[in-house]
């Protein structure tokens, strides 16, 4: 096998009180990807979105993360690598993460799994480096393992792949700009001991949850006492969309990553529906363009579409 | 039945990295309680121990626990209770919550188990508020509930039973006084945000192990980065005697509660007892009076002996 089309799916991390630790991928969107092997030791890079994003190697998040990949393998290997982004950039749903991660986890394929899934995260990370500036695991880790994932520590990395609850999820991207990094700055940088506590006991609850799939736990533990509070301010209309998708059955849910997305967890396809509606109608009614997805977790992450 | 005799044993509080959220339950030391059932809206307490305990109704934290439960039962009820205490008062290891929460778990078996365990807990948390200022959860609910538990949160009230892993606790009570108000007192209002995130990664983690039965997880998630280094400073001896047992092949441990005990976690009883020798020398060697068990996590919590 010397090529390979792969759909690699956006994710939603920093899921709710799980700040930088937990994470989870979506069916919708996804990227398509192709990718071949080539004896060369280069790496060509063609988008066929609309995104303007860079070709160049060192500038191209799948570009850095085959580097290291490269780096890592026993000969000298390229990639042809074609890109169909759906996963639109700054949309707080793991774009880059999905260039990276998807451009390793076909390489991989093609090099006969030479890599774990461990290995794969840490090459991805240096496209979410190049991102963000910062070598985050929380997008990649769900992208790669599937379903919803915990970066127990970075450094060293601990991923633990924890269970794939038969959740909708309903994400709204209203057409806002709001910048990774002025979405980490707005942070305060101490936090109150009793916030902390209260965040600490929804996280246990919602790992509790999700393991035992538990949905009154998930829902009542779905609450961000810390991040939340800071960051929606980035995000208007963001309080009064979440109180109605509460009121419209939604389990609950949060900013998607650093946003602007937000995303909520409903228990089946027509409460999510009625999420996706609300949605529309607050963002709507503030004239704020916006795009919908009603779509599940996804266990398995990045899906293999055709190899020749 | 009119007449009960309970075991009740001592708890491991604030369980390393989950403050305020997680605790389990012993084997041993255990208080014995024998409890009986009058007719005349009365409460009598006598000890049968040492420890000088008050047997005022209003100042016995067995007695206004049960004080609540019979405001909350339909008839006009009263008890006689003896208490012979074991777990020293001030140890650390649920000395007050063994009380309070033995007597409302062998008045409700007395009274048909007309009460939930959650409102055992309610009551039993007035036991906790005289005995601390604070009405916390996190001793009585594993006293209650058997096992790890976690207490989402306290108001409102939300516990879950997580699991009881086969696993072995080795505790040193060296003969220190630590008030808990001090304790408390002690600890910073506000901490760093990536210490939180630190702390809530372990936690996420400690949870997982704890209900996958993964002990490699386990002992990898046992890491306080908030409260340890600045409560441990009340005990002397603790680094070094971390350490050691650390090397002699314990998982990890902490303290318990808020002190002085120190409890650590091994996989089985020759660990354990390596790591209670390696207690026993730090204390020996510094002149500090020390006690040591060696137990098992105690997945049923309170006991009944025998009833009539």
């Amino acid at each position: 096998m010397k090529k390979i089309k792969v759909a690699v799916p956006a994710t939603v991390a920093n899921l709710v009180c799980g700040f930088d630790i937990l994470g989870l991928a979506l069916h919708e969107p996804c990227d398509i990807m192709e990718l071949e092997l080539i004896n060369e030791p280069i790496i060509n890079i063609k988008h066929t979105d609309d995104y303007g994003l860079p070709e160049t190697v060192e500038e191209n998040v799948a570009g850095v993360a085959l580097q290291a990949l490269i780096e890592a393998y026993e000969k000298p290997i390229g990639f042809n690598l074609t890109v169909h982004k759906n996963i639109k950039p700054g949309s707080g749903l793991g774009s880059s993460a999905a260039g990276s991660a998807g451009a390793v986890v076909a390489a991989n394929h093609l090099l006969n799994n030479y890599f774990s899934k461990e290995d794969l995260v840490r090459f991805a990370m240096n496209g979410e480096k190049l991102a963000t500036g910062v070598k985050h695991a929380d997008n990649v880790a769900p992208c790669i393992y599937g379903g919803i994932t915990l970066v127990r520590s970075a450094f060293p990395l601990d991923i633990i792949s924890l269970a794939s609850p038969d959740l909708y999820v309903t994400v709204v991207h209203p057409q806002l700009e709001v910048k990774t990094a002025d979405a980490r700055q707005i942070l305060r940088k101490d936090v109150k001991l009793k916030d902390a506590i209260k965040q600490w006991g929804n996280i246990a609850g919602l790992v509790t949850g999700i393991l035992k799939n538990d949905i009154p736990l998930i829902s009542r533990s779905l609450e961000d006492v810390i991040i939340e509070p800071v960051r929606s301010i980035l995000i208007p209309g963001f309080a009064i969309l979440k109180d109605l998708c509460k009121e419209a059955g939604a389990l609950g849910g949060g900013i998607s990553g650093s946003g602007p997305s937000i995303f909520m967890l409903s228990e089946n396809e027509f409460i999510a529906k009625q999420v996706e509606q609300e949605m529309i109608k607050v963002y709507s009614s503030m004239g704020i363009e916006n795009k919908t997805y009603v779509t599940t977790i996804n266990p398995n992450g990045v899906k293999f579409i055709s190899s020749e």
